[in-house]
């Protein structure tokens, strides 16, 4: 089991409701915070469908102990089982990180038609950080990407999370 | 609700176990016809442990209402979930056809290190058919690929559903 450090962030405020990219992204922060305090890489995710939040999850793969349990997934896991149907076409999801190719590949075959990423992932990203998926795939489905990175606080949050886990490893 | 036509095709006899590559394909097979009796596209998987079956599945979307629920995915949460461990790395998935975006990411999470289709995908397959995720993305995890077509069966499966549906589609 590996050391995780405290996190040294503290929650956005979401008492104050604005339907923006802005407001939600900070939401899904929230819960990125929450994944970081269950000692999980701390990305987090929601679901917005008329401007409502309709569900909201955190990495959970070391807790579940379930390489398939990133937030995203959980997401569209809950709404399929909630709306009884597998397209999920009028969602858009926020997540705190570009979501990877199983994520990404999922995101696809559930009809999410948009998504907001707080950063972009050069390494594993595969919707436009790495590769697009929609250019060189025959998918039959678009997805609009867009990006909120909260001046820079998603980002930021990953990149602490994973120089701190080194110097912890080192000691 | 699509039509479904009825399955044409006959289960491969499992009695005379043998730990091959073809005979494990021939569950995988048998999985996916069972995928079809279901209603499904008939896709199945199965995964070996030491010259052991210990877990099988097939592709769900329809019934369990969730784009998630390919038979590769399928087994790596129960396996994850039996074991109380996400990493699977002594597991080999045999899948009647190469799998796609989402299956293949979440091999390369659940560290599986060796797959065998029963067809390469041309369309979306990750795992070289139509893109290698090992040759473009950083995913610090290899999975050795092989196929076991079983004479051209497992794809003959495929294209005959799809043909039966879309003549039943005209109808």
């Amino acid at each position: 089991m590996q050391f995780i450090p405290k996190c040294p962030f503290l929650p956005f405020d979401e008492q104050a409701y604005q339907p923006t990219d802005a407001f939600f992204m900070k939401c899904a922060y929230n819960e990125a915070l929450r994944a970081w305090e269950l000692g999980e890489i701390p990305i987090g995710a929601i679901a917005v469908v008329n401007g409502e939040i309709v569900a909201r999850a955190c990495n959970q793969v070391e807790t579940m102990r379930d390489a398939t349990a990133h937030a995203e997934m959980q997401i569209i896991r809950y709404l399929s089982q909630k709306r009884s149907d597998w397209r999920l076409n009028n969602v858009t999801l926020y997540v705190t990180k570009e979501p990877c190719p199983m994520c990404s590949g999922a995101i696809h075959k559930a009809r999410i038609p948009k998504v907001v990423v707080g950063v972009w992932d050069k390494a594993q990203g595969c919707m436009g950080g790495c590769i697009h998926f929609s250019e060189i795939l025959r998918l039959y489905h678009n997805v609009d990407v867009t990006c909120e990175s909260l001046e820079g606080a998603c980002e930021e949050l990953l990149r602490t999370f994973f120089k701190l886990r080194r110097q912890s490893d080192k000691v």
